[in-house]
């Protein structure tokens, strides 16, 4: 289905540079000043096929603020945890509203639309946190993000996580109305407490192109022989990234790029070809829709040259 | 990617035994009669690889009322019309409402969020339409489905159409809402009568499968070599069907089946494997968001035997 | 409760000439020509109490499209034919949104909020409608406004009906989107045309505070004698014209004027103040909620001059 | 305007029986013990007329937690405080939803609507706080409120106030989601524990109709002589009171009733008659809308038996 052996480390090395020369650099996200003071300039690119083959690209091994990101992960704790009794709790469907809307949720009796929203992976974060202390369902956490990228030296930003917290009114009003309904059980500060800080892990381009490696291989993790998930459930979570990945612009990452992905506030994107690798970019600046600007860009470049595209070549 | 070399024959045959089966079958569409009065225990089901090997199951021939599923060839004929124009009048979001929703175009200005849902499916209409005769650009839209099909005993079944138009105030509602933003420029009785009869084509799964092949083959149907759409096109057409195919259950039905698809009130659904073939299968009753409930299950089958999913096998 | 024996005939001489020379006058309605067209430098006042006594001030005399206005008196018509069974088509509370929204419809089952924002005073004239011809209808409004009036030189100005028909797709959103919930029992043309017709109407400020006597009488127009409606219909009337006779603004002109009013986007307002007299006043430029924007002070300083406030002086 | 003479005490006494032997008492608040325990066959009633004659029914002496209705009393506080510039941080419209949604606050930017809804109280409270410490604020509001109905046994429940607390995460959700908007100067938690601590203050229908005495008589209390606000601000918190006081049952409140008045979730209302009287009613029990449903009856008996009706005897 895809172009005939692709020269990956080329494609990758090309559109780095292409997109470090571009001016078009989105606006790089200003709530808080960990995230305000990040070069607009910055681009980074890691590209790992099934053989454990890297390629990269710019500022590949510069750690940055996954942010929403680690919702694709502490998803797959959830559903580790609780199994398909999650969905009681959080929905499967695109939200048709931005990453922080309430609204949905006044219609839907506080049941989140899907679990890439804020409201959703609040909902998510309250399922791990279960009766247990906020720091050690962290600890849980940030390991299950080392072991995935086989990587100790990921850590958590406190000082990202302090801001956040000290301006997060918004999800605060989320985590809040949803306790309402009964759709948190833990004390709202808990939960939001690990949600900051587990959005607040600081990662490469690198690191998180290998963590996300098991969804493109089935649920296993090629390099390390790892199984993670059953592949049904690699299936199910690259499906959720690709009808709600990007928020209120998932439909035209599909669109555009045609790979699952996740994008996060602080400029980064994972992006899963199903069979073939994981990528992760990094470009600081957002367009209207809170999702990385130019990381949209690389990533319809790279299906542009690889054919990689999931609805065709 | 695939499981290696599903017995196709055998699979269709089984599903389609499997289905005739069960015992729910969900409910079939009341608001007019003649789709009121199809017998629930129908069930068809057709592939057709890329070499054009066909496969059918069970009432694989019969024709039915496509209704919605005719909004991914008029799109398909819109774009050739008049190119990304068409992005200025409708957008390429999943909406997060039901499918006949009109809060969203309040919101919006009168622009309906995909080209799948009823709004967006009649603006695309209107595009099509833009000055002639109702009745010309209705045969020219027949004509392409037969021309995909390559079979000219495709119809448009008038009394269908006569009884959406009947009852099908709502639909008015959208039409007239969106013309007092000036997004219909075309009179509103015209663009709904079009719109009325284009989903009152009645085809059999193995006439809308066939018809939908050029999107398994990135634009150009491998059996008569007609390129229809560019490969880009293909893909992008695929991704909507994906993110918006079917309303408010498209990311329930990406989730369970992981291809792009298209379902009508009928009972019908065009599904798309990439590089593989063009399903389309027929059962009359719907679940709760007005989606073909065996057809989903089918088609969810059918992923799980071959391992077709886009999102790994 | 008044300030003592106001001067009425001073009080609105003056305040007719205070307002004529403001400057601030808001924007005139431009969404037909025949609205557009009317200078926005018009002014007129008519204030008629309780023994008839008529104090006019600036353009008192010249006929204007009293538009929304219209709704008091197919209100108080499509009670007397029906009764309380009314309120099972149409609310009684203020809506919380523009006077032309379609929202709230969707949410509540096609059943406006009150009989005055656009889809609640086309729910009532479709009940006054109700199986007749429209021209006999049309026929009854208008010669119940020359009736209440006295004054058979009331007239419908049909070419800003056909005005209003040739651009009124929102309106025909709305109706038709309440005939899909059958909260409309005549053919949508039919009841828009009705509609559009008794909006049309073109009175003098005279005439319409005249015409409105009655509601400041406890129903029975203390001039003529006749008896209209019941004194308890009548305060309820008034209680509706209170809470929803300016759309989104009814809460600024219930805290700024403290009297029952009802506006019409042709810059004319009807203000009752019950056991003293009836008031209309015609100033064409509207502020941002649609409603008469020197018409809504003048009726301001009318209360701030005369204690009339029903809030207390 | 009044029929001539009410015999008061009769009326008021009368009243007071039929209200204790109807059946249908509506549901009482259940969502803390403190409310859920009261018992729904209690009925009290207070009339004090500008001459200060007290007239009293039932249970008119028992104390019951006001909840929502001091919230008139907090918003005379806030004007007092700073003056009209409070509008800059709630609207004066009536909202179109439920007392608690959260929806409208997202479509205007974290403004609520008007003071009477949740949102709208907790806004005017943060006023009242501004930059206090909360003990101090709340003796404040106690001490203007024992000022008012002179009478220093008021005292506040604080069992309510910490039950209210335990439970309120809607209201923290509007809290922290006005706050998100910059509408809310203070701690979120010192905020809402003014609010939840006001609102739990015990009255009797005695003590509420004396407090709401200075807003029939033009801002005056016409027993102490003291001037509480002035005469335009009284008119301007009756017409609040008109068309916001009972939440989504405003527009019924006024039709049936015609008389400003402001309801409590604790069954009690506090209704105004300009010129004439201030009334308080007390029954448990709720209708849908979650106002007092016989305290809405007595006084909509009330006003036909006296004709004090705003909108005409």
């Amino acid at each position: 289905m895809s172009k005939a052996d692709p020269d990956l480390a080329k494609i990758v090395s090309e559109i780095a540079q292409e997109m470090s020369a571009r001016e078009d650099r989105g606006r790089v996200a200003s709530y808080i000043p960990e995230l305000a003071n990040v070069d607009p300039a910055r681009f980074g690119m890691a590209l790992i096929d099934l053989d454990g083959h890297v390629h990269l690209g710019g500022d590949a091994d510069v750690p940055f603020s996954i942010q929403s990101i680690s919702k694709v992960f502490t998803l797959t704790l959830a559903l580790g945890r609780i199994g398909d009794r999650l969905w009681q709790k959080v929905g499967r469907e695109p939200s048709g509203n931005r990453f922080n809307s309430i609204i949905q949720l006044e219609h839907e009796m506080g049941v989140p639309r899907n679990p890439f929203i804020n409201a959703g992976a609040i909902a998510v974060t309250d399922v791990i946190l279960s009766g247990r202390a906020p720091r050690e369902t962290l600890g849980e956490i940030l390991r299950f993000m080392q072991f995935l990228a086989d990587d100790e030296t990921i850590f958590i930003d406190h000082e990202v996580a302090a801001s956040e917290k000290r301006t997060g009114f918004r999800n605060a009003a989320l985590a809040n109305y949803m306790k309402s309904f009964g759709v948190i059980d833990n004390p709202v500060d808990n939960t939001l407490g690990v949600y900051f800080h587990h959005c607040a892990m600081a990662m490469s381009c690198r690191q998180l192109a290998r963590a996300g490696l098991f969804l493109a291989n089935n649920g296993r993790n090629p390099v390390s022989g790892h199984s993670v998930v059953s592949s049904e459930r690699a299936r199910r979570i690259n499906a959720l990234m690709m009808t709600c990945g990007h928020y209120d612009g998932s439909g035209e990452f599909a669109y555009r790029v045609g790979l699952p992905g996740k994008s996060g506030v602080g400029g980064g994107i994972l992006a899963i070809a199903p069979g073939r690798a994981s990528i992760a970019v990094w470009a600081p600046g957002l367009d209207e829709t809170g999702n990385s600007h130019l990381g949209r860009i690389a990533l319809e470049e790279l299906t542009k040259r690889t054919g990689w595209s999931v609805f065709g070549h």
